[in-house]
Parts: structure tokens; sequence; C-alpha cells
């Protein structure tokens, strides 16, 4: 659930999406498929994802390096789910990459 | 709900975070009249947010500098409602500061 003891620099991938009303068919099969993918990926560090119940949703993906980034996107069967994503699973989104320079964990007082 | 058609290089401020159990007490409305806090700091540029039904949630803000974040944490008012989030409100948290260095937006094929 949460991405832990990442050391920083790192790199985020911030994907910020809003679920088309209809078009169900296979997205939660998909967006699970892509989640276990992405973390077969060299560089892949971790992964953390929530919707609400209006259909927003932000999936925010950890990467070692833009290489990573570029080989994850890269990847066919990923650049398959992005394509039906645009067509038929979002309304909107909104993805965003950077570089994640300091990071902090609590409430226990552990940071990085 | 969507931080759009920022451009890049600014800040994103991404908080993960899992609710605790009990202590719902003022949680909403203070989540609500810190985001309404924030929209009126300088170099405020936007705010993202879900939470699923199990308590998990990302927020991500986005700010134009590092001095704006710094400004935005040391706001005492903000200081007060952070010191309740680790007492009460959150079982685990995860906060990272990234400079976004380049963004998408879709499907309908903008970007900056």
């Amino acid at each position: 659930m949460f991405a832990r003891d990442l050391a920083p620099p790192y790199y985020a991938v911030i994907f910020s999406s809003q679920r088309a009303a209809a078009g169900d068919d296979d997205y939660e099969a998909t967006a699970q498929r892509m989640a276990d993918l992405a973390a077969t990926m060299p560089g892949y560090l971790g992964i953390e994802s929530a919707r609400n119940t209006e259909g927003f949703g932000i999936t925010v993906s950890y990467w070692k390096d833009e290489e990573s980034i570029r080989q994850w996107k890269a990847h066919l069967e990923h650049g398959q789910a992005q394509a039906r994503g645009k067509r038929e699973w979002y309304q909107h989104y909104e993805l965003r990459v950077a570089r994640v320079d300091r990071a902090y964990a609590g409430p226990e007082g552990r940071s990085s």
C-alpha cells in the first residue's frame, strides 16, 4: 500500500485521473495487471494508489531513474493498456514526472 | 479536482496516508480548512486528493518553488493541524517533496 523506506533522489510518476461513467469492462483487471507488470520492471521502487467513490483517483509509481520510466512507458502491453485508457476508461487525466528530493514518514518519526 | 495547465518546472508535495480507525472528530472539516488555507498561500498552484473506502489516501499539492513549500510548512494553523494528524488521524503517512519536470494531460491531447 505504501512505498516505504525509499532513499532520495528517485523519481515519481503522478497519474491523476477521472474515470469515465461507462466502460468498466476489464478496467480493474487491467489496472491490477499493470501494477503487477510495473513491479517486474527494472528500476521499479513501488506504487501507491487511491480512488474515491466519485471515480477520481491518484496513482503514484516510484522509479530509480528516468531511464526506468522510459522503459516502462515503452513496454508494449503497457502501451496497449494506455491506449484503452484514453479511449474507454478516463474522462480526463494528468500525468507528471517528478524527481523526489526529500521524504519523511510518520507518525513514528522515521524519515529518510 | 484536477490541477490543470501548470507549466513545469514546479514542485509537488505528495502526501500518502492511512487514516486511523478511530478519531474522525473534525478530520473532514480540518482537511477542507487546510485545502482552503493552502490556496491562499503565495506560490500555491493547485491540489488533488483521493481517498478510498479503506481509508488510504493521496493528496498532492503543487507549488511554484521550494520557498512556497517552506512557508506553507511553517504556517501556524497548518502546524497545529499536522500535530493533530500525527496524534489522532493517521496510522501512517509518507510525505515527499518533488520537482515536476514534465507533464501531460489527456485524453484530449493537451500537454504542457
